[in-house]
This record gives structure tokens, C-alpha cells and sequence, in this order.
């Protein structure tokens, strides 16, 4: 049996500390699950008692079931001069009604001086009355040894006097943090192998990345017998990052054994990863270690020949393993096995080889190098092979559409469409406003097709979301947009992109409709609206 | 006298196998003279044996006097069957003419098999006989074992062997490769220090960041006894990139107290790391540490109260070592203290208590409710400063705009907008295209406002970011545009949230306009151009 570490993610805490990071409370309760799913054993939500949104994740979490992970609030030792039961952030930490708690405290006698203004034995007191109230209150107590390598460094004697006060006061993990990122990884192997002998409460290692240390430094930890470690997906986080967990747990459990999460999801590394990138609005890195798209990244020639005998030669470990792909760049070869990788995960069946096939990948490598991407996006990917491989039905021809938006002197603003869409011989001319001009499009497109097709009126627009591509090239940047239609409780994701944000929500808003309505296998009635002889004549 | 390790950069080299780094042979000269100045040993310039565009380099850098550095040429041993001086990739080394040159070997007998298919003993003689040669030749040679330590783990017997060869023909450094970047640090450490007891050569370390260790094994391998690093700025290399320069250094010069580069020179790191990225024509990652834009940003209140006492607390090194410069972000995790931070760093006299400060501080958590966020948009907080403390000059009045897209039945797109703005008691009335409706409304503003203030046509964009805020509200959306405007290497960012996502364009678009003026103090001048009747009659 190899050794459990627990893992806790604080994506949802200290990630969103990073510059540009920032969830909404449902973004939150979705990453919440994912990380369930993915079988993370603590999953850090957030700082109930100082940010209202915050409680917002923690009331949406109540009522959900999880699985595997144990959901934590975060929060400080109890303010000086109050009571525990008293204290209004301890209180906000019980509110949340999570089996755990992590909460920090200080361990350098700089901080107890100069940002608490109390004496060390205060500071050991407010520790140990913190964590005896909230034992008392039936909470796993995860305590946060704040700035301790630096506290450790500056007064060894102190900074073990508050781990012990912690230990005897009930803390369940005892978690030695880097908050400033500054120490070197010989350094946390000799002090986490002290504390280890002085303690016996299970020690926890919280890393940051100032010194690109932050991975080093966990592993680092864990040999010297920390059994939990703390960080983020993808290393969001204050300043430089926190512990990339996505490197983290490979390295742990690939190559050292260690048992971190469920064998079985391992492959599912490089997804939750794109994932919490996607939901965070971030560009992924490609150069990310193994999840990031260029991890296994190979050259044409002496390489690619060299992995196909033997992918050891020059790969660390198999891609499979993280549900990343190789990719043989500059190649016709690369193309394929990306396509084949992407369609059979997709769960299509077509040959690679028919012509058809050639086809397909053919335009795939088109639309990518234009900006598509298809991970999110699987019904414009399902469009695309049904357009190749069968026929595609017709269920509509855009005869045009115009958008116009105006704002006037006094600030007031007004956005309105007009589409003329026509089915068989039919032609319907329709307007329609909005509170901007991709809404105003949305609705006088549902508005016309409504006409042939009632079922329209059932699908909603689950999730709208805009990257832009080329940053430098001002508002004259390409973006990619990104729409989630959902009928039923089943959702479906397309894709559109362009220069223009409308002609980019355009093509991912009817490829929606045109999904929805090839798997009803709809079909056209005729309008029942009276026409007007004018309207007729534009047709 | 501190212990001195020799530098070697191969950001021109191993850096531009990096996917989507590439330079120019006068990309590449600029960089080295760049190099040089900043007082790096070693740059290695490319391969001459494999490149055209590399040997270009190394003609152009005949030229030039580098006053500290050494240029470097890169190959491979001697093809087996060829005699060292009729071999091509030698005989491109020598005509590279370089003082030093990096030649690279097999260590790990799987490469020795499968892709040299020669014996054991014959890859000892090509490694001997290509040293020997380059030694006749007067080179200093650089000997690079490459996947060293997969070698050493497969066969510790033979892979030490093969360094004895380069040791004995008279190799100046042996550079031990991991060239998969699979090892771990406490593996370089053990490994590096067996081959130090083996070996009386200098030893190097070459290390790859494929378990994101690239920079810790660097370390490491330094404290275990290397002499000599290899790297690139900002870690640019194939798949995952080579041990990042831009950390090691100062992890060995400021914290270790080894001598990298002229103690002068560490204030140029930033910049150089800027320097580097920009000729790349690759974003800068914020988060990268020592020199991104977000090491030293401080975003939670707590953290910024202390950093205000002593920047100790949350900074483990003073960013001015290494020429960065302290932030503080606002977001709904700041408290007063990083408000009343951020208005002392753009100079306001800011009283928090004062009438003024109260009513700023309310507005700003009423926009940031909105989804407002300003760490990224410091223009748009200065003008809302601005606003509530001083008068804010009116540059100029929208009298409104119109935005019209249109596309046909044949797919074709068209984007045009037209803008009425005042300025005092003259108007000026404009149409402009682009390639989406806000690149249309853009260009149409700035098209009016050249009228008044030519100067605006200097101001460039920079970078264009859209957020959905609450997807789940589809099209409807709001959404949060961020825009960063520059002028001669100054840049400013500015914010705008809307559900419609034109008006928060035109906000962020208008602002980092107003922003420019104000701070260049502009005055109107009259427009020169001829009035139509029927235009003036419209004011």
C-alpha cells in the first residue's frame, strides 16, 4: 500500500487572490464539483467572514452533496481582547457550516509585534482559544502556521511554540505555510524534517511560487514527512502563484508513489485544468508541465522517429497518463492523431483514412489555426463531421440580418435586430430589441424561427462567454465566442469565431439552434401569421 | 569572496525550440549584445551544423566586440564512420568560429542503441575524438551529456564512463543534461554529487522544466557541487521550457550569495526579461517570478496594511533588486488600506476619513458590485478619484453614436458607426468602418477627436479584454471590457461593464482617451477642416 497526502485545493481562496482571477459564486459551485469529481480531499471556498460573496459559495455549497471532498472555510485566530464565541470572524466560520475549517495564525514574532501589537503569549493564546472553540463546535481544524519558515528562521524556539500550542489545543493537520514564497528547498527539507520530530500532529505544507519554487518545495515537504499539501489549480494565486497542484499530484503519485487521488483520475488531470482556466477567463499555458498543450511537444525528424520506437526517449512520462496528447508539430501526422485523439473522445466513429475523413481533418486544421477550439464546444464539432460525412439537413437560410445600437447625449442606450430568414419558401422578417446588440440578434433569431419551428421556444442560453484572441491588435482583435444552449437539463456548447463579435456570436448562436433542432429530427410547419403584402415583396 | 558560477544562456539556442518563439538572425544579435551587457558568460548563438538562419548569427556576431560574453556554437558529436575533420556538423562548428563551442553526446545506452545504433565503445570514441578535435582547433569546449541522468539511473557504470572520455580530451565543463526534464530535485542533488566525487571536470547542470523543477534542480544541482548553469530568460524551451534565468540568478546571487552577473546589473533583470519577451512577440506572464507585473502585487487588505508597516511581512525580497516595482490591487478583497495605498502611489492626498474619501470608497464598492474591477485599470480609478477630489476637465461631450452591423444572405459582413462629440461650441460629426462594431466606434472617435487634439493619433491599443461576467444569463449578459491604451512606452489601462457590450467598450475606449489628455494637460485646438451647412445645422 502506498502512503495517503491528503490534498487540499484552495483554488477558490487563494487562487482568486491572483491578479485577474475572480469567480462568481456559481463559477465557484461548479469547480467545487469538479474537484469532487476529480477526488480532492479538502476544497477551500473562501473567507466567509470577510467578503459577502464569499458566503454566497458556502449557502450554494450547503446544498449540495459531495461526494468525496470535505468543503473548508478559512479564517483567522480570534481578533485580541475577544471572547472566541464572541468573535465575529470565528462566528462567520461556524455560519458557514463546513465539516472543516482552516484557519491561520501567526507564527513570526515580526507579525505578532508589529501587525497583531499583542505579546508571543497572547498570540499562543488566541491560537489555542481559536481552535478549542471551534473543536468544541464539532470542526476538523486544519491550522494554518502563517509566514512559518520565515518565523522558524527568525526564532526557531517561538515559531514551535505556536505549532505545539496548536497540537494541544485538538488541530487536526498542522499546516507549515511559505506565505512570502522566499524559502529555498534545502531550507523547507532540514525545517519540515525538524518540526517533524518536535510535533506529532500530521504537518501540512502550504508553498507559494516567488522563487519558482513553489512545486519543489511541496515535494520537498512531503519527503521530509509532511502527509497534506495544499495548492491550486493551474498555481493561481497571490503574487507568482501558489503549489500548481496539476504538477503537484503527478509528481506525488506518478513518479513517487505516493497516493493522492483515485487512480482512475488521473486522465482527467488535463481536462480540470482547462476547465478552471476556461471558468476563470485565462488563457491556459501552453508550457504548463504535463497538462499544458505543449508538454509533449515534438519536432519533426530524429524526434518523432525516435519517440515512435520508444516514446521513452524523450518523453518523462506517457501523456495518456495526465489525458494529455503528444503532438508532433510541422507534421501531416500531427493533424490525425490530435483529430482521432479529439473525435474519439468525443465518441465519434469515422474512418481517419476514408476521404472523408481527410476531409474533416482538413478543415479541423483550418479552423484551428483560425482560433477554433472544439474542447467546449462539441456540438459545432459534431455540425462539422455531419456536414462532412452526411447530409446535414437545412432547417433555415439567413437572408440577412442588421444590428444597430445607439447611444444618445444623455447616456441612454438602444439596441435593436432585424433578420429575415428564410425556410423553404417561406420567408419571415423579424425585429426585435435587447439590452445589447448580440442579445437583440439572439432574440429576433428565436423570434423568426419560432414562426416554423414552436419547439425553439423551450431552449434557453445557458452560458455566453467572450476570449479574445490577439490582445495587440486593439478592437480590431479576433474573439472567440463561446455559447451553452440547454433544453431538458441537457446542454450542448458551439462555437464561433471572428474579428466581429457579432458575426462570431452569429455563427455560435445558430449552430445552437441548428443542433437542437437535427437531434429532434424537427420539421418545418407553416406560418400561421397573417403577412402583410409589403413584407411578401422583399422576399 | 563569494564562490563564482558560470552563466550560461541558450535562449537564442534551446530557447527557440520553444513552440511559437522564434527570432531573426538581428533579433538574435540583439539579444546577445543585450546578454553581454547584462554580463552573462556564455551565450550559446545555435546550432550552425542544422540552420542556415543560425550560421547568419554567428556571422553577425564576428563582428561585434562583446566586452564580457562568450558566444557559443552548438552541434553534435562526430557521425560515426566520419574522421573528425572531413565530419560536416564539426567542421560548421569550427567555421562558426566561436571562442567556446557546446558539443552534445549520448550518456543513456538506450540512445546508444536505438538511435546511434553503434556499440558502447565506438560512442566512447566519438565522444573522445570530437573533443580532441575541437581542442586541436583551440575552442574551449563545453561538452553537454545529453539525458544524463535517464542514462545514469539505466547504467550509473556507463554513463560515468562517457564523462570520463569528455574529462580526459580535455573537455572544459561537463554539462549534465536532463534533457526530458523527468528528474527530481532530490535526484539531481544525489546524482550530482556522486559525479563530482567521480570527475574532477567543472560540472554543469542543464535542466528542463517538464515537472515544473527546471529552476529547483538548477539549484540543486549547484549546491551539490556545479559550477556552471544553463538557461533561458524567462524559460522559454521546447515542450515545457529550460530552467527560467530569470530565477535562478537571483535564487543564487540574492538568497544563496553565490556571483552570477555584476552585482550592478541585477536593477536590469526586469527589463531584460521584457526585453527578451518583446522581441519574442510573446505576452509576458504577469505571474513569473522576481520580474512579472504581479511578483510584488498585493491584492488581500490584510496583506496590504502590513506591507504598508513593513514590506518585510509580504515581500520576500525588495523588488527594486531586481528593478520590479511594488502594486497594489484593488478588488472586492481590499479593505481601505489598499484604496488609500493606491491613491498615495498615483499622488492624490487621500483622507479616508475625509467627506471625499468616504464617498470614493462608496463608490467603489457600489462599481465593483457592479462588476467593476480596477488592478487592472488604474486609469479609470485615477479619473474616478478625480471626480470626487478635484475638478476633472471636460475634454469633450458625446452628442451620441450609432453602430450599425449588417450581414447578407452571401455571408459578407459590414461594421459602421458614426459618433457626434462637442467640444466647447464646435461639433464634429464622423463615420467610420472596421472590422466589428467596436473597431468601427473606436475608429470613428478617434477620427472626431483628431479634430480637436491631434495628438491622440500618437495613443495606441495595446490590448482589448472581454469578460462575461454572469454567463448564465446568455446573450443578455454583462460583460467587462478592459483596455490598455499606450503613448512612447507608457501604457494605462481603463475599465468599462455593461450589459451591452458596446457601451462597455465605449466607456473603457473614451476613458483611457480622457485619461491621455488629462495627463498631457491638452488644450482644444479650433478644427481646420470645412463645415458643411447640413452638418453645422445637426449641432
Amino acid at each position: 500500500m502506498s502512503k495517503s497526502i491528503q490534498i487540499f485545493d484552495t483554488t477558490l481562496r487563494d487562487g482568486t487572490q491572483g491578479e485577474k482571477v475572480s469567480f462568481s459564486a456559481e463559477d465557484k459551485l461548479r469547480i467545487a464539483k469538479r474537484l469532487d469529481e476529480f477526488g480532492i480531499d479538502y476544497i477551500e471556498g473562501g473567507w466567509p467572514g470577510s467578503n459577502p460573496k464569499d458566503m454566497a459559495f458556502f449557502d450554494k455549497a450547503k446544498n449540495h452533496n459531495f461526494s468525496h471532498s470535505k468543503i473548508v472555510a478559512f479564517g483567522s485566530t480570534c481578533r485580541a481582547g475577544n471572547q472566541p464565541e464572541e468573535d465575529p470572524n470565528l462566528k462567520a466560520l461556524i455560519a458557514a457550516e463546513t465539516p472543516a475549517v482552516s484557519l491561520f495564525g501567526k507564527s513570526w514574532l515580526l507579525h505578532v509585534h508589529e501587525a497583531l501589537k499583542i505579546t508571543p503569549e497572547e498570540n499562543l493564546e488566541l491560537i489555542s482559544g481559536s481552535i478549542e472553540f471551534l473543536k468544541k463546535n464539532g470542526k476538523e481544524v486544519i491550522y494554518d502556521a502563517e509566514h512559518f519558515f520565515d518565523g522558524y528562521k527568525d526564532n526557531r524556539e517561538y515559531a514551535l511554540k505556536t505549532l505545539r500550542a496548536a497540537e494541544l489545543s485538538g488541530a487536526d493537520v498542522i499546516v507549515l505555510c511559505d506565505t512570502n514564497g522566499g524559502t529555498l528547498t534545502h531550507e523547507i527539507t532540514k525545517i519540515v524534517e525538524d518540526v517533524s520530530n518536535s510535533i506529532d500532529a500530521a504537518i501540512g505544507i502550504h508553498s507559494h511560487n516567488d522563487c519558482e519554487l513553489g512545486v519543489a518545495n511541496a515535494v520537498a515537504a512531503i519527503e521530509a514527512g509532511a502527509v497534506h499539501v495544499q495548492g491550486t489549480i493551474n498555481g493561481y494565486g497571490e503574487r507568482c502563484g501558489n503549489a500548481n497542484l496539476c504538477s503537484v499530484i503527478p509528481n506525488l503519485q506518478l513518479k513517487l508513489g505516493y497516493s493522492c487521488i483515485p487512480e482512475e483520475q488521473m486522465k482527467h488531470l488535463s481536462t480540470l485544468s482547462k476547465y478552471v482556466s476556461e471558468l476563470a477567463n485565462l488563457i491556459p499555458d501552453n508550457k504548463q508541465p504535463y497538462v499544458g498543450r505543449s508538454a509533449f511537444a515534438h519536432k519533426g525528424g530524429v524526434h518523432v522517429s525516435a519517440v515512435m520506437k520508444n516514446e521513452q526517449t524523450y518523453e518523462h512520462v506517457k501523456p495518456e497518463l495526465i489525458g494529455n496528447s503528444r503532438r508532433v508539430l510541422l507534421s501531416e501526422l500531427s493533424g490525425k492523431s490530435n483529430i482521432s485523439y479529439k473525435s474519439d473522445e468525443l465518441g465519434f466513429d469515422f474512418d481517419k483514412t476514408s476521404k472523408e475523413g481527410a476531409e474533416i481533418i482538413k478543415e479541423l486544421k483550418k479552423l484551428e489555426n483560425e482560433g477554433y477550439q472544439f474542447e467546449a464546444a462539441e456540438a459545432s464539432f459534431e455540425l462539422l463531421v455531419k456536414q462532412k460525412t452526411s447530409k446535414k439537413p437545412d432547417f433555415f437560410h439567413l437572408e440577412g440580418f442588421r444590428v444597430i445600437m445607439e447611444r444618445n447625449a444623455k447616456g441612454e442606450s438602444r439596441a435593436e435586430a432585424t433578420i429575415k430568414v428564410r425556410v423553404n419558401d417561406q420567408v419571415e422578417l423579424c425585429a426585435a430589441e435587447g439590452n445589447g446588440p448580440v442579445n437583440a440578434l439572439d432574440a429576433a433569431l428565436r423570434k423568426a424561427l419560432c414562426e416554423f419551428y414552436p419547439e425553439i421556444s423551450t431552449v434557453t442560453l445557458q452560458d455566453y462567454k467572450v476570449r479574445v484572441l490577439n490582445g495587440d491588435d486593439g478592437t480590431g482583435a479576433k474573439v472567440r465566442v463561446l455559447i451553452d444552449s440547454a433544453q431538458d437539463g441537457s446542454s450542448w456548447g458551439t462555437v464561433g469565431v471572428s474579428e466581429n463579435i457579432i458575426d462570431a456570436s452569429w455563427k455560435a448562436l445558430s449552430e445552437g439552434i441548428i443542433y437542437f433542432l437535427m437531434n429532434k429530427k424537427s420539421k418545418p410547419k407553416h406560418k400561421t401569421t397573417i403577412e402583410f403584402p409589403l413584407e411578401r415583396s422583399t422576399a
